[in-house]
Parts: structure tokens; sequence; C-alpha cells
């Protein structure tokens, strides 16, 4: 990406294994992300360019001397940041924060190199890239349902919570999905694409606000009984959509984030969060820590997060999936190479 | 109080009896809170005033003909906030926010009505204002204790959790206290009055940190392998404990506020809070909702949180105990009528 809207296609130089730990990994299925759509509406031009793309399906090709549990041919899942998966951070279960980690770039591409491949990489038992039914939902756990699933994680979504989700994308959806999964009672998805909540409805939904601002808090708490909804799953990221959290949670309730966040300042005083004792929680999904109890949930048919695809291209037709994502046209794209 | 820095002590009509639901409650000690300390720094002149205090312990001159749970005569805790006690919010255990209550402010008399006395007063069980041993830790169930056991309990502090106490204050005393109840194994107090300090290591502080701002995080991060706080108990309210939580939290961990934020916007945006996966929690403590499990430690003795008072005054004399505690030359003082 060279700035606001252009994305270009280009030919560099393979990766190579820079560090014994690194793995090289071609790619099977990598799509475009929400979050990178924010750079897509505001990088400022750059001459030099950044790489796009933090969510991969792939094989190992290569492994380096101390890599030992990937091997060669693994069909293995790429979490959007990488980590030692041994540090305290790691054991606590936030990988995304590892001081050996990092957030990738570039891994749409027909090639990545990945550091840290032992606490990163896992592979799916039994699976190769021509089970291609299991595939588009597998590359979900590279970070959009698992980051719907972070969101609910977080909320503490349990049995009998009426919980609000802000955002029909793709992990708005997910979050949905992850809601029913944790045994929410009532699920308000708050969006007006129509395709997308009827998605929603179907992965357990029970009431749809297409209204926003003002109308949509009202909304929610008519829907509610004035009181707000116990756990706020927030999928978008924009001030708004934070507005809207504070405004259908209800008192001693959570505010879950994972819509990259577009500001640095929010209310979070007497009159916003504290006063109603609100709990604001969320940030980047460590999805590694969720991997080995969701790749069952996948193959089982329990949980089928791939439908979130609806279009797929070729890794020279990223450009335009850019634009139909941005446009609305598609819900996600997936990229194959 | 008439403005900054401007308590008078004026003799007004008593209260009656307005709704069925009230009960006239007769001081034996009423005190002065840290929250106080706020206004009296910057209350704007007022020709008509307010009235000041929201911490009782008293005994029961009437009651209304709706009133059932306590009886004239009978000792009792007058949370400072008034609740319902069954509406889903307060079964929720969230008492501040009940829709039908609200704040006390008046407390500092020797004589107070209590809207919805039946949700609001406790009853001591066989105790009486003559047990004077009691009495000091029985009035800082009206706040205090349960404001630093509301911290702990927001922070979900646990046993193994590193917890770094922001605030020497009566509130972050009481919040070491209730963090070795919940089991914390380390408890950094961060403060720099040693008679207070001094006070925080008897109740199970293990690192007392004078330095603030910067050099007081580093110290902290020293003292912690440099992963930081798993909880952060912010007993304060100005911004810059804000930014010293932010500062010396874990990754994954929790800032929960009990201090009455005297700001309302403050970074929760990528770099502060989100991009770690920070929780943001805290809020009026509900202390209705702790009381009947908390009476009995007081009684049996396992907790003595009345030590915070190092003062006592009569109610002529609240002026200079405002004066005192806002000069650090008293902790808390206790108002006897």
């Amino acid at each position: 990406m060279y700035g606001a809207g252009d994305v270009r296609v280009e030919t560099i130089a393979d990766p190579t294994i820079e560090q014994p730990t690194d793995a090289i990994v071609r790619t099977v299925l990598s799509c475009v992300c929400g979050s990178d759509l924010h750079p897509y509406h505001s990088m400022p031009t750059s001459g030099s360019g950044t790489t796009m793309g933090h969510e991969l399906l792939g094989v190992v090709e290569e492994t380096g001397s101390a890599v030992s549990t990937v091997k060669v041919g693994d069909l293995v899942i790429v979490p959007f940041a990488f980590s030692d998966n041994t540090c305290p951070i790691c054991k606590d279960g936030f990988h995304t924060a590892c001081p050996h980690g990092g957030f990738f770039s570039g891994l749409q591409a027909e090639l990545a190199r990945i550091p840290q491949a032992d606490g990163t990489l896992v592979a799916v038992p039994g699976v190769t890239e021509h089970d291609t039914q299991f595939l588009p939902s597998l590359l979900t756990l590279s970070d959009v349902y698992l980051t719907g699933y972070h969101a609910a994680h977080m909320g503490r979504v349990e049995p009998g919570n009426t919980v609000t989700v802000i955002g029909d994308g793709a992990v708005g959806l997910s979050a949905v999905l992850a809601s029913k999964q944790f045994g929410a009672e009532r699920i308000i998805l708050m969006g007006r694409h129509e395709s997308r909540t009827d998605l929603g409805r179907e992965w357990g939904a029970t009431d749809v606000v297409a209204e926003r601002g003002d109308d949509g808090i009202q909304k929610v708490l008519e829907l509610t009984d004035g009181d707000g909804s116990h756990v706020v799953l927030e999928a978008v990221g924009h001030m708004p959509a934070y507005e809207q959290s504070v405004g259908v949670v209800r008192a001693g309730g959570v505010i879950s984030r994972v819509g990259v966040p577009q500001y640095e300042d929010a209310p979070v005083g007497f009159t916003s969060l504290f006063g109603r004792n609100i709990t604001l929680t969320g940030g980047p999904a460590p999805v590694r820590a969720y991997l080995e109890q969701t790749i069952p949930l996948v193959l089982d048919g329990t949980i089928n997060p791939g439908r979130v695809f609806d279009r797929t291209v070729t890794l020279d037709e990223v450009p335009a999936a850019y634009a139909a994502m941005d446009a609305r046209e598609a819900l996600k794209v997936a990229v194959t190479v």
C-alpha cells in the first residue's frame, strides 16, 4: 500500500530463513481484514509503501534448525501476531503483547517468513490444502473469528447475558457466533446491511437494530427494559461506536473492544464509565491462545466461521478486493495464489 | 460547604419522615472522606452552600410505616448511597447505580433521613453504640474499607497476583487490606507518607514505592521483572494517578479505579490500554452488596479497618477535620456528636 486507496501487487525477493527459529510458509489462503481498511482510508502517500496482510493459512516449506513443533508439509494456521508462547505474558494468554513477538504484515503474498515458528504456528492435524471444505474456516482462526471470540472472552459473556454487538462486519458477525458459543441468552446485533445481519441471525442474533447513534441507543434500551446490555462487543473502532457502547451498556456491565481504536482519548469519567461501574476491556486478540481448542470445533462442524468470506480473488486481484470491501460490496475477501 | 476551604457548622431543622419507606437515624459516628477534599479544593463559592458527609454509623430513631427490616434502636450501617436492593441492577450487585437510589450528602450531622430504608440500612446484630471497640471499623463499612474492597473485587484480585495500589490515603490502605484478603501474593503500595505506608505494611503491603511519575513506574517495573502488575488499584482520582496506572500495569492486566476521577477524557487507545489488552474497571463502591459478608469479619477481629481513623473530633470541630486531612496531618477523621 502506497497511500490511501493505492494498493499494488509487486514482485519482490522470496523470503529466506534468517534465524534458526524461523519457518517459511507457502500461502494456501490469505485475505483482507476490516482493519486493513483503516489505512486504505487514511494512509499518507509513501514512496516506499508498506506490505499488507496478516491472515494466513499455509503449508510449511522450510524450517530453521531450531524449529521442532512443525515440519515441512504441515498445513498451519498463522496467527496475525507472532509470539514465543513461553514467556510469562504468553502463559497469561496475551500473546499479542509477547515481548519477543510482533504483528505481521506482508502476508498477502505467495510466501512468508514466520519468526518464532515454534511459538507461532499451529499445525492442523490430518488436514491438507486439498481439503477445501475446511480451508476458509481454518483461515478465520488466523484473526477474524478468534477476534470476535476474544471480544466475547474478554467481555466474560456467560449464559443468561444480553450481549450487544456493534458492527456487522466479519468481526462483528464472528462476535455474534462466539457469544452464542458462550451461551448468551439474547444477542442484539447493531448493523444495517441486511445480507450481513441475516448471517448474524443465523449465527445467533436474536434482534437486529439498524438505527445508529441516539436512535440506536434508544432502541437497545427499549429491548432491554431500559437497563441496557450486560456486555457490549465493539467491532468497529471509531469514536461513534465507542459512544454507542457507553449508551447501551448496563450498569456494572462490560464494553469489550476489538475494533482497532482510531482515537487515543475517550470519555471514561464519572458520567461515562466510572459512575455506573462500567468495565472497558479488549485489545488485539491473542488468537494463538485459542487455536488448540477451536480447531476441533471447525473440523467437527460445530462452527463454520468461514461463511464470512463471500468472494475469493487471486493475489493479482487484491486491489479490487480492498475496493469491494471498502464499498461494502463484499463482506470479506479471501485471497488465493 | 460554601466554597473551597469554607466549611461551616450550622443548625438546621431536624429531618422528618417524608415517605413511608424512610427512616430517621441518629448519628453515632460519622467522618470526613478523601473525596470530600475534592470540593474542599475546587468548589466555587456558593451562597446557599451544600451539605456534606456520606458515611454514617447510627441508631434508628424512627421508621416510616413501610419499613420492615430495621427497627427503632438498631445500630445500623448507612452505605454512602441509598438503593432499593430489589431491582435488577441491585441484584447484579451494583447498588450505586440503582434507578431508585442516589448518593447521600449531609451525613456529617446529628440526624439523617434515610430514603429506601429497607434497601439501604443494615443492622449490626448484637452490637450497640456502647460497644466502642467495634464502632470505628463498622463505620468504615459505610464507605472507605468497602471502597478499597470494591477496587480489589472489580480488579478480580486472586491468589498469586501482584497488585499495585496507587495512593496511601485511607482508601488505598483499605485496598491493601482487601487485596490481602483476596490472597494477593505481592502488594506494592505507592505512597510517600511513612506513617501511612507503615500501616499499609502491617496490612499486607510487601513493597512500598515512594517515587511518583516515571520514577515510580520504573521502580514498579523493576520489582516485577519488567512485566508490571497484574492488577492496579487506583485510589486517587487525578490524571497523574491514571497515567501511573497505565505505566505499571502488566499486559492483560486490570486497572481498577475507586478514586473519583477528576477528569472525563483519558487515553484508552492503542498505545495506552488497547494495544496491551488492559482492562479498565471500577466506580462508586456498592457497599450495600458487601455488608452482610463483611460485618462478621469485623466482629470476629479478622479485619480491623477502623485503624484508618487517627483522629476524632466533635461535630463542632468538623472544619478543622477537613483542614487536618487536607494538610495530611490526619489520615482520616472520625466525627462524634
